[in-house]
Protein backbone atom coordinates (compact mmCIF):
# COMPACT_ATOMS: atom_id res chain seq x y z
CA UNK A 1 0.00 0.00 0.00
CA UNK A 2 0.95 3.60 -0.83
CA UNK A 3 2.22 5.29 2.69
CA UNK A 4 1.02 8.82 4.09
CA UNK A 5 -1.46 8.86 1.13
CA UNK A 6 -3.66 11.44 2.78
CA UNK A 7 -1.47 13.41 3.94
CA UNK A 8 -2.61 14.38 7.07
CA UNK A 9 -4.26 12.15 9.87
CA UNK A 10 -6.11 15.30 11.65
CA UNK A 11 -9.88 13.73 11.86
CA UNK A 12 -12.59 16.62 11.12
CA UNK A 13 -15.68 15.03 11.42
CA UNK A 14 -17.70 12.42 11.97
CA UNK A 15 -20.75 11.32 10.18
CA UNK A 16 -23.40 9.59 11.89
CA UNK A 17 -26.52 8.30 10.01
CA UNK A 18 -30.05 9.01 11.68
CA UNK A 19 -33.42 8.21 10.80
CA UNK A 20 -35.21 11.57 12.30
CA UNK A 21 -32.46 14.44 12.32
CA UNK A 22 -34.63 16.52 13.68
CA UNK A 23 -35.35 14.58 16.87
CA UNK A 24 -32.03 13.31 17.27
CA UNK A 25 -30.60 17.22 17.01
CA UNK A 26 -32.48 18.20 20.25
CA UNK A 27 -31.26 15.00 22.24
CA UNK A 28 -27.62 15.27 20.82
CA UNK A 29 -28.37 19.37 21.88
CA UNK A 30 -29.74 18.41 25.09
CA UNK A 31 -27.35 15.88 26.21
CA UNK A 32 -24.30 18.12 25.30
CA UNK A 33 -25.79 21.53 26.30
CA UNK A 34 -24.98 23.20 23.17
CA UNK A 35 -27.75 24.94 20.85
CA UNK A 36 -29.89 22.62 18.43
CA UNK A 37 -28.49 23.61 15.09
CA UNK A 38 -30.31 24.17 11.92
CA UNK A 39 -30.93 21.42 9.81
CA UNK A 40 -30.30 21.77 5.75
CA UNK A 41 -31.20 19.91 3.13
CA UNK A 42 -27.87 19.59 0.56
CA UNK A 43 -28.74 20.78 -2.99
CA UNK A 44 -30.28 19.39 -5.74
CA UNK A 45 -28.06 16.81 -8.29
CA UNK A 46 -27.59 20.01 -10.67
CA UNK A 47 -25.28 21.62 -8.36
CA UNK A 48 -24.21 18.67 -6.53
CA UNK A 49 -23.14 16.35 -9.45
CA UNK A 50 -23.62 13.55 -6.67
CA UNK A 51 -22.52 10.36 -8.34
CA UNK A 52 -23.21 7.09 -6.32
CA UNK A 53 -20.95 4.08 -7.38
CA UNK A 54 -20.19 5.48 -10.86
CA UNK A 55 -23.52 6.43 -11.72
CA UNK A 56 -25.81 10.22 -11.25
CA UNK A 57 -27.97 10.26 -8.15
CA UNK A 58 -30.81 13.04 -7.25
CA UNK A 59 -30.03 12.02 -3.74
CA UNK A 60 -30.11 14.75 -0.98
CA UNK A 61 -29.81 14.21 2.65
CA UNK A 62 -30.48 16.65 5.27
CA UNK A 63 -27.80 17.86 7.58
CA UNK A 64 -26.96 18.98 10.95
CA UNK A 65 -23.39 19.76 12.21
CA UNK A 66 -22.39 19.99 16.11
CA UNK A 67 -18.96 21.19 17.20
CA UNK A 68 -17.41 18.86 19.37
CA UNK A 69 -13.98 20.33 20.56
CA UNK A 70 -11.60 20.01 17.52
CA UNK A 71 -13.89 18.65 15.40
CA UNK A 72 -18.05 18.67 14.19
CA UNK A 73 -20.40 15.52 14.39
CA UNK A 74 -22.50 15.53 11.43
CA UNK A 75 -25.76 14.16 11.56
CA UNK A 76 -27.26 12.92 8.06
CA UNK A 77 -31.31 11.64 7.02
CA UNK A 78 -30.95 10.68 3.80
CA UNK A 79 -34.04 10.73 1.37
CA UNK A 80 -34.55 7.56 -0.60
CA UNK A 81 -32.92 7.55 -3.84
CA UNK A 82 -29.86 5.17 -3.89
CA UNK A 83 -26.71 7.02 -1.79
CA UNK A 84 -24.20 5.66 0.42
CA UNK A 85 -26.33 7.26 3.42
CA UNK A 86 -29.40 5.53 2.27
CA UNK A 87 -27.62 2.33 1.47
CA UNK A 88 -25.88 2.16 4.86
CA UNK A 89 -29.24 3.15 7.25
CA UNK A 90 -30.87 0.35 5.22
CA UNK A 91 -28.17 -2.06 6.01
CA UNK A 92 -26.58 -1.39 9.19
CA UNK A 93 -29.25 1.27 11.08
CA UNK A 94 -28.50 3.97 12.78
CA UNK A 95 -24.94 4.95 13.84
CA UNK A 96 -21.49 5.83 12.93
CA UNK A 97 -20.89 5.90 9.03
CA UNK A 98 -17.58 7.93 8.39
CA UNK A 99 -14.79 9.74 9.78
CA UNK A 100 -13.76 13.08 7.70
CA UNK A 101 -10.43 14.08 7.04
CA UNK A 102 -9.85 17.48 5.04
CA UNK A 103 -7.28 17.00 1.63
CA UNK A 104 -5.78 18.96 -0.73
CA UNK A 105 -6.30 17.62 -4.86
CA UNK A 106 -9.04 15.64 -4.26
CA UNK A 107 -9.34 13.78 -7.88
CA UNK A 108 -5.59 12.89 -7.26
CA UNK A 109 -6.34 10.92 -3.88
CA UNK A 110 -9.33 9.71 -5.24
CA UNK A 111 -7.08 7.85 -7.50
CA UNK A 112 -4.42 6.98 -4.97
CA UNK A 113 -7.18 5.46 -2.92
CA UNK A 114 -8.74 3.76 -6.17
CA UNK A 115 -4.92 2.12 -7.15
CA UNK A 116 -4.87 0.88 -3.38
CA UNK A 117 -8.16 -0.96 -3.92
CA UNK A 118 -10.15 1.77 -1.91
CA UNK A 119 -12.62 2.05 -4.30
CA UNK A 120 -14.98 5.29 -4.94
CA UNK A 121 -18.47 5.56 -3.39
CA UNK A 122 -20.34 8.14 -3.90
CA UNK A 123 -19.33 12.05 -4.47
CA UNK A 124 -20.36 15.59 -5.08
CA UNK A 125 -20.03 19.18 -4.40
CA UNK A 126 -21.39 21.65 -1.89
CA UNK A 127 -21.21 24.96 -1.55
CA UNK A 128 -17.55 26.02 -1.08
CA UNK A 129 -16.04 22.70 -1.56
CA UNK A 130 -16.24 18.61 -2.43
CA UNK A 131 -16.10 15.52 -0.76
CA UNK A 132 -15.56 11.89 -1.28
CA UNK A 133 -16.37 8.50 0.41
CA UNK A 134 -13.69 6.58 -0.34
CA UNK A 135 -14.86 2.52 0.92
CA UNK A 136 -11.37 1.58 3.16
CA UNK A 137 -13.55 -1.02 5.15
CA UNK A 138 -11.38 -3.60 3.86
CA UNK A 139 -8.33 -2.02 5.22
CA UNK A 140 -9.23 0.79 8.23
CA UNK A 141 -12.58 -0.89 8.68
CA UNK A 142 -14.46 2.22 8.11
CA UNK A 143 -16.02 4.25 5.25
CA UNK A 144 -13.32 7.62 5.03
CA UNK A 145 -14.61 11.17 3.53
CA UNK A 146 -12.04 12.98 1.80
CA UNK A 147 -13.40 16.48 2.26
CA UNK A 148 -11.55 19.22 -0.26
CA UNK A 149 -12.83 23.10 0.98
CA UNK A 150 -12.15 26.14 -1.50
CA UNK B 1 -33.64 14.20 29.65
CA UNK B 2 -30.40 16.00 32.06
CA UNK B 3 -29.12 18.04 30.21
CA UNK B 4 -25.10 18.76 29.87
CA UNK B 5 -24.65 15.47 31.52
CA UNK B 6 -21.18 15.05 31.02
CA UNK B 7 -19.97 18.47 31.44
CA UNK B 8 -17.67 18.01 28.10
CA UNK B 9 -18.41 17.83 24.01
CA UNK B 10 -15.03 17.16 23.31
CA UNK B 11 -14.59 13.60 22.10
CA UNK B 12 -11.03 12.17 23.11
CA UNK B 13 -11.31 8.60 21.59
CA UNK B 14 -12.70 7.07 18.36
CA UNK B 15 -12.71 3.29 19.05
CA UNK B 16 -12.72 0.62 16.03
CA UNK B 17 -13.22 -3.04 16.88
CA UNK B 18 -10.96 -5.09 14.71
CA UNK B 19 -10.18 -9.19 14.26
CA UNK B 20 -6.70 -9.17 13.41
CA UNK B 21 -4.72 -6.09 15.56
CA UNK B 22 -1.73 -6.70 14.04
CA UNK B 23 -2.81 -6.31 10.51
CA UNK B 24 -5.12 -3.44 11.11
CA UNK B 25 -2.84 -1.67 12.80
CA UNK B 26 0.00 -1.96 10.39
CA UNK B 27 -2.44 -0.84 7.94
CA UNK B 28 -3.26 1.83 9.72
CA UNK B 29 0.61 3.00 9.96
CA UNK B 30 1.05 2.54 6.47
CA UNK B 31 -1.46 4.73 6.00
CA UNK B 32 -1.44 7.52 7.65
CA UNK B 33 2.28 7.43 7.66
CA UNK B 34 2.95 6.80 11.64
CA UNK B 35 4.77 4.09 13.61
CA UNK B 36 2.70 0.88 14.06
CA UNK B 37 1.90 1.22 17.55
CA UNK B 38 3.42 -1.56 20.13
CA UNK B 39 -0.22 -3.62 20.91
CA UNK B 40 -0.88 -4.76 23.75
CA UNK B 41 -3.44 -6.67 26.16
CA UNK B 42 -5.51 -5.44 28.97
CA UNK B 43 -5.17 -6.65 32.48
CA UNK B 44 -6.39 -9.65 33.95
CA UNK B 45 -10.01 -9.76 35.60
CA UNK B 46 -8.21 -9.05 39.32
CA UNK B 47 -6.99 -5.82 38.15
CA UNK B 48 -9.34 -4.89 35.99
CA UNK B 49 -12.43 -5.91 37.83
CA UNK B 50 -14.34 -5.86 34.50
CA UNK B 51 -18.23 -5.94 34.90
CA UNK B 52 -20.19 -6.83 31.49
CA UNK B 53 -24.20 -6.68 31.52
CA UNK B 54 -23.78 -6.32 35.14
CA UNK B 55 -21.71 -9.57 35.63
CA UNK B 56 -18.40 -9.94 36.30
CA UNK B 57 -16.13 -10.95 33.17
CA UNK B 58 -12.78 -12.52 32.11
CA UNK B 59 -13.16 -10.71 29.28
CA UNK B 60 -9.24 -8.87 27.55
CA UNK B 61 -8.90 -7.42 25.06
CA UNK B 62 -5.55 -6.17 22.47
CA UNK B 63 -5.72 -2.47 22.05
CA UNK B 64 -3.42 -0.27 19.64
CA UNK B 65 -3.41 3.81 20.33
CA UNK B 66 -3.03 6.14 17.26
CA UNK B 67 -2.89 9.72 17.57
CA UNK B 68 -4.96 11.44 15.28
CA UNK B 69 -4.90 14.96 15.84
CA UNK B 70 -6.67 15.87 19.01
CA UNK B 71 -7.78 12.68 19.76
CA UNK B 72 -6.86 9.27 19.65
CA UNK B 73 -8.19 6.20 17.71
CA UNK B 74 -8.19 3.16 19.46
CA UNK B 75 -8.33 -0.74 17.90
CA UNK B 76 -9.49 -2.96 19.98
CA UNK B 77 -9.22 -7.19 19.21
CA UNK B 78 -11.67 -8.88 21.92
CA UNK B 79 -10.82 -12.24 23.17
CA UNK B 80 -13.42 -14.66 23.48
CA UNK B 81 -14.95 -14.27 26.92
CA UNK B 82 -18.03 -12.14 27.27
CA UNK B 83 -17.93 -8.61 26.09
CA UNK B 84 -19.37 -5.29 24.74
CA UNK B 85 -15.90 -5.70 22.28
CA UNK B 86 -17.00 -9.41 21.48
CA UNK B 87 -20.73 -8.89 21.25
CA UNK B 88 -20.08 -6.05 18.44
CA UNK B 89 -18.06 -8.19 16.64
CA UNK B 90 -20.17 -11.14 16.48
CA UNK B 91 -23.14 -9.09 15.63
CA UNK B 92 -21.98 -6.23 13.58
CA UNK B 93 -18.67 -6.49 12.53
CA UNK B 94 -15.38 -4.72 12.19
CA UNK B 95 -16.00 -0.69 12.29
CA UNK B 96 -16.44 1.71 14.93
CA UNK B 97 -17.83 0.79 18.34
CA UNK B 98 -18.06 3.86 20.55
CA UNK B 99 -17.29 6.63 20.89
CA UNK B 100 -14.90 8.44 23.92
CA UNK B 101 -15.40 11.64 26.26
CA UNK B 102 -13.09 12.25 29.56
CA UNK B 103 -15.40 12.98 32.84
CA UNK B 104 -14.96 13.80 36.38
CA UNK B 105 -16.92 11.75 38.90
CA UNK B 106 -17.45 8.44 36.85
CA UNK B 107 -20.20 6.82 39.34
CA UNK B 108 -21.89 9.42 39.41
CA UNK B 109 -22.08 9.75 35.60
CA UNK B 110 -23.23 6.29 35.10
CA UNK B 111 -26.14 7.09 37.70
CA UNK B 112 -27.07 10.12 35.89
CA UNK B 113 -27.02 8.72 32.53
CA UNK B 114 -28.65 5.18 34.08
CA UNK B 115 -31.79 7.62 35.05
CA UNK B 116 -32.09 8.46 31.47
CA UNK B 117 -32.73 5.31 30.00
CA UNK B 118 -28.78 5.36 29.09
CA UNK B 119 -27.60 1.62 30.78
CA UNK B 120 -24.63 0.60 31.94
CA UNK B 121 -22.91 -1.96 29.32
CA UNK B 122 -19.45 -3.02 30.53
CA UNK B 123 -17.51 -0.93 32.78
CA UNK B 124 -13.26 -1.81 34.31
CA UNK B 125 -10.81 -0.42 35.89
CA UNK B 126 -7.08 0.20 33.86
CA UNK B 127 -4.11 1.38 35.13
CA UNK B 128 -4.23 5.41 35.97
CA UNK B 129 -8.28 5.09 35.84
CA UNK B 130 -11.25 3.50 34.77
CA UNK B 131 -14.09 3.34 32.46
CA UNK B 132 -17.70 2.57 31.66
CA UNK B 133 -19.55 1.78 28.19
CA UNK B 134 -22.90 3.18 28.42
CA UNK B 135 -25.92 2.10 26.38
CA UNK B 136 -26.93 5.23 24.23
CA UNK B 137 -27.60 3.90 20.94
CA UNK B 138 -31.40 4.47 21.22
CA UNK B 139 -31.14 8.06 22.01
CA UNK B 140 -27.16 9.24 20.14
CA UNK B 141 -27.16 6.06 17.85
CA UNK B 142 -23.46 5.28 19.05
CA UNK B 143 -22.22 3.34 22.49
CA UNK B 144 -20.59 6.38 24.28
CA UNK B 145 -17.23 5.34 26.48
CA UNK B 146 -16.77 7.52 29.61
CA UNK B 147 -13.13 7.97 30.71
CA UNK B 148 -11.99 8.81 34.05
CA UNK B 149 -7.73 9.38 34.20
CA UNK B 150 -7.00 10.01 37.66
Amino acid sequence: MDKNILNTNVITQIGIMVKDIEKTSQVFADFFGVDKPEAFWTDAVDKTQTEYKGSSTEARARLAFFDMGSLQLELIQPDENPSTWREFLDEKGEGVHHIAFEVKGLTEKIKILEGNQMPLVQKGEFEGGRYAYMDTSKDLKIILELLEID
